[in-house]
C-alpha cells in the first residue's frame, strides 16, 4: 500500500435557518458520501450565519487550511442572501454581474414568463474571476473561485451543482468502509479494539454505540481505502468480538 | 423594546462518523431549540474529527469568541474518545480520575455486574478543574470547565445532560419566531421583503425556499426576542404578499 497524499476538504454551511433549529442541514451527509466516492475527506464543516464577517473569516481560513471548500446557501435573490458579495471580499476580488449567468437568467425569465426583476438579477453576481457551476434545476448558477466551490442550499439544487463539479475534483483513491455490529458494551470491547488500532495506526477505527431498550449494541466501522487491509483488519475485529462472546452481525447498520 | 446584549453559544460536534455522512447529527436542532428558550443564540457550529489538534484549536477559538460553547462526542471508553483529554489540554489543566465520578461509574457497574474495565474507567476522567454534568441514562458524567460543556454525542443522552445545564445557562429574553408560507418566487418577494429588514434592522428575517413540483414555495420567518414586534412585522410581510397576488398561509410549515 503506496502512502498517498490525503486531499482533504471542509464544507461551510451558511444560514440562520440551519443555527436556529428550524432546517435541518441534509447536504452534509450528501456531500460526504460524493467526496468519499472521489477520494476526498471531508475533514470539518463549519454552520454559520447570514454574517459578513463570519463567512469571509470562514472561507479564508479553511481555504487555506484545506484542498477544496464547499459552501452551500445564500445564493438566492433576497436580503439574507450574501454569499456571492463575501466570497468576492474573501478573495479581494470585485463583485460582477457576470455576462454568462445574466445571459442564461434573462433566457431562462424570458421563457417562464416571469419578471427578471433587480432582485433575481442579483443571482448572476460572482466574483470577477469566477468560473460558473452549472444549475440544471432553476438555472441560477453556482460558481467556482480557486479552490472554493459556491452551490445553493436547496438540497436537490446543491446536489445537481455537485455532480457537475464533481468530476473536477482531484481526490485519491476512493475511501471504502467495513462495519459489523455486535451486542457488547463499548467497554466490554475497547482494550482489545485499542490494541487493534495500535496495530494498524493507517485505518480509521470508529466504535458507534447505541441505546436501544436495555440492551449493548456498538457497531465498528473500518475506514480506508485499501479494501484487502480493511478485510484483513475486519478478521481480527470479528475474532475479537468472538472471542469476548459476541455474535458479529453485517446484516444492519 | 431594550436593547440587551445578545448571549451567545456556539456547539462544536466532534466525531468522524458525521463527517464521513455515515451518521446524521440529531443534536444540534436539539441544542438550538433549548438555547432559543432560555434565550441563547447558537451562532456557529463546527464538526470537526477525532483529531487532538482539531478539538483543542477548535475550543480555544470558540471559548474565546462566545459565551458558552457546548460539545458533543467523544467521552464513552473507546480509544476513538478523546474528548476529556483534549479539553483539558486546551484550558492547560491536567487531566484527572475525578474521584465523583469514579464512584459514580463503580456503584453503577456494581448495580449491573458488569466489570468496570480500564476502558470504562477512562469515563471518569476530566480536567482538574472541570464540574460534572449528570447523567441520568447510563451514569458516565459530562463535565463543565468554565464556559465549555462537554456532553455525550449520542441524542439520548445528550439531551438529558443538557436537561441539567439549561438551568445554569444565563441567557436573555427567549427568542420567539413568527413564519409564514406563501406561493410566491422569492425573487417576486425579495424588494419589498428588503425594505421591511431595512425598516426593522433588529429583527432576523429569512427567506427559505422550498422546490416543489413545478410550484413555488417560499417561508418567511421573523426571529426576535419581542413578541409584539414580531406581530407588528408580520402584519407588514403579510401586506406585502397580499400586495404580490400571494395568499399568506399559517397552517404548515
Amino acid at each position: 500500500m503506496s502512502e498517498e497524499k490525503i486531499v482533504s476538504a471542509a464544507l461551510i454551511i451558511i444560514g440562520n435557518e440551519i443555527l436556529s433549529g428550524r432546517t435541518k442541514d441534509a447536504n452534509l451527509p450528501h456531500l460526504a458520501q460524493i467526496l468519499n466516492e472521489v477520494g476526498v475527506r471531508l475533514l470539518e464543516a463549519r454552520i454559520i450565519p447570514d454574517i459578513e464577517e463570519q463567512i469571509i473569516s470562514a472561507v479564508n481560513s479553511l481555504r487555506q487550511k484545506f484542498d477544496y471548500v464547499f459552501t452551500t446557501g445564500g445564493i438566492g435573490p433576497t436580503h439574507d442572501d450574501i454569499t456571492a458579495e463575501c466570497v468576492a471580499k474573501a478573495f479581494g476580488q470585485k463583485l460582477i454581474r457576470n455576462p454568462e449567468a445574466l445571459r442564461r437568467l434573462q433566457k431562462h425569465y424570458q421563457e417562464t414568463g416571469l419578471e427578471l426583476t433587480e432582485a433575481r438579477l442579483r443571482m448572476a453576481n460572482t466574483p470577477e474571476h469566477a468560473s460558473l457551476v452549472d444549475n440544471p434545476i432553476s438555472t441560477a448558477p453556482g460558481f467556482r473561485v480557486e479552490n472554493v466551490f459556491v452551490m445553493a442550499g436547496v438540497p436537490k439544487i446543491m446536489q445537481a451543482m455537485l455532480d457537475n463539479i464533481k468530476h473536477d475534483l482531484r481526490g485519491g483513491q476512493p475511501i471504502l468502509s467495513r462495519s459489523v455490529l455486535c451486542h457488547l458494551g463499548e467497554g466490554t470491547i475497547a482494550a482489545g479494539l485499542s490494541t487493534i488500532q495500535t496495530q494498524y495506526p493507517q485505518v480509521d477505527i470508529g466504535s458507534y454505540p447505541r441505546f436501544g431498550s436495555g440492551s449493548f449494541r456498538v457497531t465498528l466501522v473500518l475506514r480506508h481505502t485499501d479494501g484487502a487491509l480493511l478485510d484483513r483488519v475486519m478478521e481480527e475485529v470479528v475474532a475479537l468480538i468472538e472471542t469476548l462472546g459476541g455474535e458479529p452481525r453485517f446484516d444492519e447498520d
